[in-house]
């Protein structure tokens, strides 16, 4: 059993400062767990409702009759601490602590903190928090979060966030379509780090066969050392990206505010992750790329990147940006330039990066097919990246089947696609829907993924 | 008359290569005419059809009774040379040259745009291409572009691109809820630039007052030295933006192959950029970062940026890539820190950046008005960046109100929201569309944004 086990696979839940007025935290997390298909018996704690949601409140945890495996809290600071000696009593395993005005909060708030700590280190109920959103785990349908989730679908990912509100709309990004509904098998908002952190959950997810990538925001490590251990060894299995800030002193400060942790030295921390194969992102839109590739395709043979463009300009920018991510343009193979020549004119090369935007006369779903069909049969391209720009001329009505036709060709060579576009684009992307080919929108993020992606290569084969 | 004008603003127009083929490049750029109000007479010349999308159709240039001030050219590259002999005898001012095949297609072409250069230069044929898209000019309705524009409105970008293709898919994205419908004044596919170029672009656009942006992707400068004397004139007076790629070697070498241009010594052009005041992008997501911004918001008066935040996490890599970029982290005066304070628990500080997920308590409009409205009130800030939730905890009914309303509060800083989230993320940014406030999905991009046009308030400055 890991350490996150009873907080995440738990039988019984009760939510304590369950609220009767609707859009409330303590309502949203209530009826959060109902909506979403929980097995167990869920118990609002109230001080005076008898009802709520359709459910029998109790006005304390020790009136509940039966046994209580996870307790949300969310009362006023003031009241914590009392919450947490009631579940001591109640033999409740494990607290997801919502409240806030802890470590984050100076001084007072240090001392609640080191008050709830001492009671969690002698009753051992596990926690997450105080200061988090809450978290989700897809297969036991614990949908324990303050933000509602709409269009909640389960997936390859693991998230665990430092920040609450990040996890929460991170969540709510990662499912929407401009993020190619990237579902999650397991969301967790870490808080302050009590007592359950991220190397905890890396264990989990590790083990976890749901879940593909395990991906973390972290303003701090708290215990950085058993961390690079622990994700290393888990990413000799699977992929570990890390959003990291605190590059600056002034970010560094700022994180510090935000959630009482203080940053390492950003240095250190950036060679620890090559070293045990961790994958670093600056920022949110390189952590959603890294995910959605690592996801989404398998790693690459090697190195060399093929590429299709209905756009010269931008495939010259690829390699510009391939050269100094350390990829190399693949070299074709005659056999390659035979088949993108006989679409295009006789003056116009076949080569990588090859500029396919002539053989358009051939037809826009042949020219589509044929050539990105070429550029992932070719035995010396390790990835595709197709540069695609979806408008009206360059339209054709069997996207979806050309894609999927794409992808089952070879799959064991990434493919990613660039779509540059106004409405059409739209529809590709929606035709595309559950392909799983990461859609960029630019060059600079798919070759910054390839580029990750050949690095943690690189770490695997390391270790065989 | 600059010497953009004849091309720009013709009078009558013919299609040398018009297509009774719906579909057809000759017969989209004839379409594109007629549908978008051009004023004058436009005559489709085809070898046996007399009429094409209803227009009378003449067998060649010389059938036209009236004259013809531009013409576009639409045949193979065997036909152009003769073409552009007929528009010499013919009086034509202005030719667009969409065939291709010529300087980027090896030694054959390379001859054969020799032999058009000298047609032009003895006729005095002011000429776009050839191996171009073609051109759309707002105001005097001229779409000559053979990518249909569907959701066409005219706006303050000049752009102009060497890539043809590059250039049409950039403008459907312009247009595009995601880019936030930037319309444009003028967009100009340059191609192989056997007359017309980027240097005659600038001035045109330069002096154009419907310009308030002057956007190129270049991948090569035909006249350097004249490009960056010119562009920086213009840059006095309004901001050139250039995405130029050709960092790397394989990059350049890629670039040479796509529009028969070597490129030049690319750190040269980075110092050259940054001292007459260009600014440059270099992958497309920057490019148009920096266009939206410059397009949509004022100059800040100085570095000093304030940030409010729903998200702590991001507030701390916004404070990091802001350092990176050169931009300082205002200190709120005491009155901003009381006003958000008053929204805040006890314990919760609110200095920049502040982070207002606990502001939400006091209601989700006001802590939005409120929060932005203080940091935007601040004499200490120059500019304001406020990261948001849109989330259905976070949602609120009178957005657009609230938006436009901090808009108009202080219109002399800029003001550049992040946006995290789903579908209401989605219903925000519909909200807000015609606000001119630039949205991004990450931290990156309006942070490098605001350094671009910090460097570039500078720039100004300097040359007073």
């Amino acid at each position: 059993m890991s350490a996150f086990t009873p907080l995440l696979e738990p039988r019984s839940i009760a939510v304590v400062g369950a609220s009767t007025v609707e859009g409330k935290t303590g309502n949203v997390i209530l009826s959060n767990l109902i909506e979403n298909g929980f097995g167990g018996p869920v118990y609002p704690i109230h001080p005076t409702a008898s009802e709520i949601l359709g459910l029998r409140a109790y006005p304390t945890l020790s009136h509940v009759p039966g046994p209580v495996d996870l307790v949300f809290v969310v009362v006023p600071r003031e009241l914590v601490k009392e919450v947490m000696e009631q579940c001591e009593r109640k033999g409740v395993r494990a607290a997801c602590i919502v409240s806030a005005g802890f470590a984050e909060a100076g001084e007072e708030g240090a001392k609640a903190q080191a008050e709830l700590e001492a009671i969690i280190r002698r009753s051992g109920i596990r926690c997450i928090g105080p200061n988090t959103i809450g978290f989700v785990n897809a297969q036991t349908r614990v949908v324990g979060s303050f933000t509602p989730l709409r269009e909640w679908r389960a997936g390859p990912v693991a998230l665990a966030a430092q920040s609450g509100t990040f996890c929460g709309a991170l969540a709510d990004e990662l499912l929407a379509l401009e993020s190619q509904r990237l579902g999650f098998a397991l969301a967790v908002s870490l808080g302050n780090k009590i007592d359950l952190d991220e190397v905890d959950f890396v264990t989990y997810a590790g083990a976890n066969p749901a879940v593909r990538v395990v991906a973390l925001h972290l303003e701090s490590l708290r215990r950085p050392r058993a961390f690079l251990d622990e994700a290393g060894r888990v990413a000799r299995e699977k992929p570990v990206v890390v959003l990291k800030p605190g590059r600056s002193a002034t970010g560094a400060r700022a994180s510090a505010s935000h959630t009482g942790a203080l940053a390492a030295n950003d240095r250190l921390v950036d060679a620890g992750f090559r070293q045990f194969g961790i994958t670093r992102a600056y920022d949110l839109e390189e952590f959603l790329a890294y995910i959605k590739a690592f996801a989404y395709q398998p790693l690459a043979p090697g190195p060399r990147v093929g590429i299709v463009t209905w756009s010269g300009g931008n495939g010259v920018m690829a390699v510009d940006e391939m050269a100094e991510a350390g990829l190399e343009l693949a070299t074709f193979v005659p056999e390659t330039e035979r088949r993108l020549a006989a679409m295009l004119p006789a003056w116009q090369p076949a080569q990588n990066p090859a500029d396919l935007w002539m053989a358009l006369g051939s037809g826009n779903r042949r020219a589509h097919e044929e050539g990105i069909g070429a550029a992932l049969d070719d035995p010396g391209t390790d990835a595709v990246l197709a540069i695609l720009l979806p408008l009206p001329i360059t339209d054709f009505p069997e996207v979806r089947e050309v894609f999927a036709a794409a992808r089952a060709r070879h799959p064991e060579k990434p493919l990613f696609l660039t779509m540059i576009g106004g409405p059409v684009k739209r529809r590709w992307m929606t035709e595309l829907e559950g392909l799983e080919i990461p859609i960029f929108s630019g060059t600079r993020l798919p070759v910054l993924a390839l580029a990750a992606m050949e690095r943690y290569r690189r770490y695997r084969e390391r270790g065989r």
